[in-house]
């Protein structure tokens, strides 16, 4: 409800019409939210939102910045993930701020602290809701992970377990997103389990017991042994069937 | 569609009703499906269900022996999953015969097996989707989960990964529900990003990639350190929220 984002945004506008800037905003919101579920996160951009609402792009970039916190500013999300995810990072990696545990621990509490704003998980649960029912949803819900969540996971990952020693730069790079991919796994899993099914013990379990357990995974994911032979998905003997 | 647990138990009645026989079984499915559906998997009986059904509870024993495998049954699952993870914790435990990773790798394979038959996944993204629009079906969902997939793993930890030392056999109860439900998160994690929102690389990844990154996390999860001081989400500084 508060899009904070947009309104630090809106105060900072130059010039623009006064009294027709919420309508404004709101016509580029609703425009988002048509595009996005037309078109789905990926194919979505910044003219086509402008050309539906009937504004300049360039208006759309002034109060919106990017595509991610347009698409947040539509869905009422009251945090750009990129962001949370970016400042979690930086405080792990700062030391002794950054508490007893390592980063995975660090990724957990803010995980945590974030889903349990009533807003966002309500939110959440829409996505994933229409994402099990629609497949245009689940493509928008899919790229939007991707973008926000995956793509700075994905970073660090690379930046901290470093090249594979093959000199293969793309390979490298397959290898931090699935990493990042295997983090969304257990990440989503958790959500899931505790606030969709409410599984018990992990529904009522304290943020530090499931810091203490998940931590550790997410620590591996990103940079510890994790098996691979090739590049995922398209060696092996044992395929999808 | 195929029901083989009910039919191999048809094929095994004595004395019943010829032509009524699937009617009979009919009939006692459809109430099963109405009382899962209206008090939850841990509120429905046997004996209600028979009631519901007009038949005698000794009938519903007959043909499906547990609640369990009733609600197997009602649901259409080809499958009944304590069974699977039974197998699945004795193939692991027979060496030579248990392929080259531990027992996490064992059950991400196997799972992935079960749920990429096509019934199995239609049928598991069906009670999700209830579970996400129905508080009523979310508590359906849980008990399953909790009673044929929590209880076999967490028997499997309490067997495997012992008394934590402190001759507290409620504790160690306790630990044994909190890994199993550790393990929960990242296959209920697993099986929402490769199948629902099909996140890439791991809606694509193949098995051998997937044990080999997940396996560890699941054999941590049931038998190594999880970091755990005291019982699960009743005691630490920090509470949820």
């Amino acid at each position: 409800m508060t899009e904070r984002a947009e309104g630090a945004r809106a105060g900072r506008a130059r010039g623009g019409r006064r009294a027709g800037d919420s309508g404004t905003r709101e016509a580029i919101l609703d425009a988002a939210r048509r595009q996005f579920a037309d078109r789905g996160y990926d194919g979505a951009t910044i003219r086509g939102i402008a050309a539906d609402a009937a504004v300049d792009p360039a208006l759309v970039h002034h109060f919106y910045g990017t595509k991610e916190r347009l698409f947040a500013a539509a869905m009422r999300l009251p945090v750009v993930p990129s962001e949370v995810l970016t400042a979690a990072f930086a405080e792990a990696a700062d030391g002794p701020g950054s508490g007893p545990g390592g980063l995975g621990e660090h990724l957990v509490r803010v995980a945590l602290t974030v889903w349990e704003r009533s807003e966002v998980l309500g939110i959440f649960l829409g996505l994933l809701r229409s994402a099990l029912t629609s497949d245009q949803a689940a493509d928008m819900f899919r790229g939007f992970i991707t973008d926000a969540i995956l793509g700075p996971v994905a970073a660090v990952a690379r930046a901290r377990a470093g090249d594979d020693g093959d000199g293969d730069g793309a390979d490298s790079e397959d290898e931090a997103a699935y990493r990042a991919g295997a983090v969304a796994t257990q990440m989503l899993g958790l959500a899931l389990s505790r606030y969709v099914i409410k599984l018990e013990p992990v529904a009522s379990a304290s943020a530090d017991d499931l810091a203490a357990i998940i931590g550790p995974t997410l620590d591996r994911y990103l940079t510890g042994p994790i098996g691979r032979t090739g590049p995922v998905g398209r060696t092996g003997p044992v395929g999808r069937p």
